[in-house]
């Protein structure tokens, strides 16, 4: 098969050496060719592949066919890793691996829609790693590793409880004389609702809930729950599970509800590292863990390389198709040209590339900051970073969701009606990615976490404190100097916006609160500004960090190709970031009609700067066609092709005639309906 | 079944009559009499209902059902037709008001994504209509509206062409011998691909292809072609057809691709009413047709009516979801308080609402000023006013499109988790919505055709020539005097924002043509300024012509309470569109921080001045259950009963165990995978 000529063209033409910079972006030649050999090893293995669309099967095929299919490839890489390290060390770094490959490139490529088993090693086993007793641990561990009779999630969210979790409301009961918990689910807004993996595959789970002992109330423990018959899968009396159905993506995860009545299990059952109930009902309350929220920070973290990838799928989607897209003629009588060679069309794709680019510089920073925690943590440091890596990775995470959604969907609609086929993969993607605005913290939610941090600090700065570095500009109160870096201009604008913008938080607050309602309505009316203060400081962080970033890889040695294009692509997402920010931007400065002239010019001037390389760049990314998962996508382009074959392969077009015509059209076409 | 008590009280509360607001919005007491009539006769059909949610299905039995109960619904339309006026005549208007009752409110409650016999109505017969010869209506038109052996679509867009018209590569050859035309799609990107219905379900289908008459090329013209049998359904011989596969919306519709090699068609089956080709082969071309581009005119002008009845649709779910969902409690050791008590909600929702009405009044007037034109041109006025309704109804419909698919996604995530939910059908709303950013006109071409209507009427501005009402603002240059009425200065603010960015992106445009670049690629380089400019041209006008428009009602009477809240949701509407504006708004005038201020503050104040009246307001539009089609948006607010009754229903739960259990997941816990 040929490779589609405008590609080509485009590819011979690109001053970018795509392979130099997927070097880079993969951290290095291993780590590159690593990746490589699993994608061939595992994208070439003809009984992975999928003989129909997911989007054609019904929900209950695509749930057959999602276990068939998952099984197989857990099987297999088990037998990669046995071959690549037969000594196993069971460990939260190992888990992390692991997850990296079931919910990274490598399992996205398999599986677009994501699969049930995640869940049991993502979840279930990190949470008895962190939670279990060395009892608990020596007993489960082991097997939940070897999957021995367990599949296992974790079950928090209810259906009437997400984000105030001290509302949950799912109860265990302590009985102190059968030494038993009874795990009950006493109302309708009470059962557990979303679990990944907990419709129809896990059978042993763990369930947040109440802890009653003695009607005293302990908070909330987590229990090791079988569900499920290990040999005939039959839930078990008093379980009442199911699959909470079809959504707008993740459609292979399984997500599950459940009901418990009386549900009992023994007392060493009870996850005990940091509390126990011990024998006769005594509550025992531990230390509290290091990380009390170490799972969702790390999660956040996760989640920003997690959105930033889904982008970039869309991107390199609509980059490519946009060259083979032909569409209008710019030049009277001349034949259509590349979607891609309108200007419109380039302010719509090359501003989300260099807005994943750069978000990954930060990513990284991030994850780095994240290991610092750690440390400071297990050093017992009590000037510690956890407050400020928290309301962080909070706005990080909530901002980079919300701009990298509209990003795929902005994308998506530069590819005009193919990008609304589901064979272009855009609403996989989007769907996905969509999914982290509520998962592990609400968008508004996580604001309003972050804004509180920031009031605290910005009162500090009254009090002349010295700040954490990333809030240290909430001390600088000096106006903007236009000086000859656009970045910085743009950078410190969106700083001072920033502060701005927590100072009036700050003030509406305190307004509300003079005008004698409590500090809790106080901050409820001042919601507006505190969420908007918490979207500036993350902008204000993002443009800032990415430079810097730039600039210490730099140092580090960047080959001249790869140094040229990220520095483009970094300097047009702060561009990029100011001016969609120029409402309050433009607010909190003073900025002239020809300095904003200056900056549009030089955005515009970065597109074409980078248009010739675009396709060079996406390719550099080095995503798998199975990752990318698109019609429109491909490497070598044959996009009518691909829209064709797939439509084909459609179970509705196997047959000449639907039956439906002879049951249904006829009849009616002769008036009998 | 009783009604949710947080519902129950909220509506106790109202100071709006729901009802006295319903009357208005239906348009009158009869029209939603009738209405209501309707609805109670079809949704309470039992052979109308669905056993399984279509999410559930598969691609092929998702189609199946929809034909099956399309067949069944339009049976039971027509003997209501005839019951309602048994004397038929065929006629535009009657076609119109099918369309309405299989698109709108009515076939939405029953076909959430579609259904492959609308476009028999929409699109077959009103071209049939409109291009047939009389003699063709003769012969076709009675038979086509009784489906007699005819099932129809309309086939433009081609697998490679798409917006650019001229370009379809589709040919129909004269074979002046046999007097027959012979259509071919010569190459993989001429195929046919998008008509709905085209795929399993269309027998007789309109065709726009290319004519050569002795290899001279006429331009486009439309031609019948038969593909299917008529008896047994089978692709005609030369015929490829099939369906295109699932999309992000609409998967009723039986979208289909369609090949022709060497398909002969008789001379008479060119519809000939602009353009004849006579037996010899000698063309002739006739008047060109009043309104050109009429129907799509028409479809832009009603665009703008369906996306805000989408909007709506989600504003009304999310609304009453936001009311039974309670969530943080405000005051420490308070329960939990209904999500709408937050601030952060509110600003969620009520500005969906607060756009959607005013869309509808700017909708009405729209529609009227379409009808005035439409007589200007049948008077053959030379002064008619079409060009300026072409340039509103693009920038509108782009404009009005792309903020109300935000606006339902916006609405989807302030519902959290359960939004993502299929069954809480914001995913079938947003796919609808987010259609129409494409089809009639994609949105960035439409933008560019209302930026050159501007660039001549400033133009003209300059030349002191009067301008059309709807653009007359461009030629006062008077800068923004701050009044006491808010709304006016948002409006004259907006005003002046979208004159100078007409005036800029004509600067650029002229710089560039200066530069030495053709006309052409000045514009090409100005893209990003020119839509600017469309973009900001159509909020100035939606917020002037809101603000008229409800002056005009009031006039005409309207009850107090609904004079009111009108009130209310028209300035929330105006000040929402200046702070999301405030970008271009404060780039372009001078305003000071507290005058800001007051805009924001004003803003809040309407926010809590609507709240008390949201579920009143949502009650007004009179939403029949079954059009909203969620479990989350019910009347009764019976949320988690029904988010658990359609888990429940899920074919996937009616076995304890799935057999992929034996197969496979048995097997893998015993490491026999």
């Amino acid at each position: 098969m040929s490779v589609n000529c405008d590609l080509q063209r485009e590819r011979a033409a690109a001053s970018l050496d795509s392979e130099d910079f997927a070097l880079w972006w993969a951290g290095g030649a291993s780590e590159l060719a690593e990746r490589r050999a699993l994608e061939h090893r595992f994208y070439e293995d003809p009984e992975l592949e999928e003989s129909v669309h997911p989007s054609c099967l019904s929900y209950k095929e695509r749930y057959e066919q999602t276990v068939a299919r998952s099984t197989r490839f857990l099987a297999k890489l088990r037998q990669w890793q046995r071959e690549k390290q037969p000594q196993l060390n069971l460990s939260v770094n190992l888990l992390r691996d692991f997850r990296l490959l079931l919910s990274g490139p490598l399992g996205t490529g398999l599986f677009q829609q994501s699969f049930p088993l995640r869940l049991h090693f993502s979840m279930f086993m990190t949470t008895l790693l962190s939670q279990g007793t060395e009892e608990q641990q020596a007993q489960w561990l082991n097997r939940a590793w070897h999957m021995d009779g367990v599949i296992g999630t974790y079950a928090q969210t209810e259906l009437g409880h997400g984000t105030f979790v001290r509302g949950l409301e799912t109860r265990a009961d302590y009985d102190p004389e059968r030494q038993e918990f009874v795990l009950n689910t006493p109302t309708q807004s009470s059962y557990k609702w979303w679990p990944g993996g907990l419709g129809n595959t896990a059978n042993l789970i763990i369930v947040l809930a109440q802890l009653y002992v003695k009607g005293k109330h302990h908070g909330l423990q987590s229990f090791l729950v079988r569900i499920r018959d290990e040999r005939t899968h039959e839930p078990l009396p008093g379980v009442d599970v199911g699959d909470i159905g079809p959504r707008m993506g993740g459609n292979g995860v399984n997500n599950g509800f459940l009901g418990l009545r009386d549900v009992r299990i023994p007392r060493n059952q009870m996850l005990m590292k940091n509390a126990q109930v011990l024998e006769d009902g005594t509550f025992v309350q531990g230390r509290p863990p290091l990380l009390l929220y170490g799972t969702m920070v790390y999660v956040r973290v996760i989640t920003l390389r997690d959105v930033l990838f889904g982008l970039l799928q869309a991107a390199t989607i609509a980059t490519r198709y946009s060259v083979v897209r032909r569409q209008s003629p710019i030049e009277e009588n001349q034949p259509e040209v590349s979607v891609l060679d309108h200007i419109t069309q380039q302010a719509k794709i090359l501003p989300q590339i260099a807005r994943g680019v750069s978000y990954r510089l930060v990513a990284d920073w991030l994850w780095r900051f994240y290991e610092r925690v750690l440390q400071q943590l297990e050093a017992n440091n009590p000037r510690n970073s956890l407050p400020e890596l928290h309301a962080l990775s909070c706005c990080l995470k909530a901002v980079a969701t919300d701009e990298a959604t509209e990003g795929v969907d902005r994308l998506r609609k530069s590819c005009g009606g193919h990008g609304y086929l589901s064979s272009a993969n855009f609403d996989s993607i989007h769907g996905l990615t969509a999914a982290a605005y509520t998962y592990e913290g609400e968008y508004t939610v996580l604001l309003l976490q972050t804004a509180r941090f920031l009031i605290r600090q910005y009162v500090d700065s009254l009090k002349r404190k010295v700040l954490p570095p990333s809030v240290s500009y909430l001390r600088d109160t000096a106006r903007l100097v236009w000086s000859k870096s656009l970045s910085a201009n743009c950078v410190r604008a969106l700083e001072i916006a920033a502060l701005e913008q927590v100072r009036q938080a700050w003030q509406t607050q305190s307004t509300h609160q003079r005008s004698k309602v409590s500090a809790q309505m106080a901050s409820n009316l001042a919601g507006r500004q505190l969420t908007a203060a918490a979207v500036a400081h993350a902008h204000a962080f993002f443009t800032r960090n990415a430079l810097e970033e730039l600039e210490r890889l730099r140092k580090t040695g960047l080959s001249k190709g790869v140094s040229s294009v990220l520095g483009e692509l970094v300097e047009l997402f702060v561009l990029d970031t100011f001016l969609r920010q120029s409402g309050s931007v433009l607010r909190w400065n003073s900025i002239t009609g020809t300095q904003l002239r200056f900056v549009e010019s030089r955005y515009e001037e970065l597109l074409s700067q980078l248009r010739p390389n675009a396709v060079a760049l996406v390719d550099g990314f080095d995503f798998h066609d199975r990752v990318l998962g698109s019609t429109l996508g491909c490497h070598d382009g044959r996009v009518y092709e691909r829209l064709m074959a797939e439509a084909r392969r459609n179970p509705l077009n196997q047959e000449p005639v639907n039956a439906s015509f002879h049951s249904h059209l006829l009849p009616m076409m002769r008036g009998k309906l």
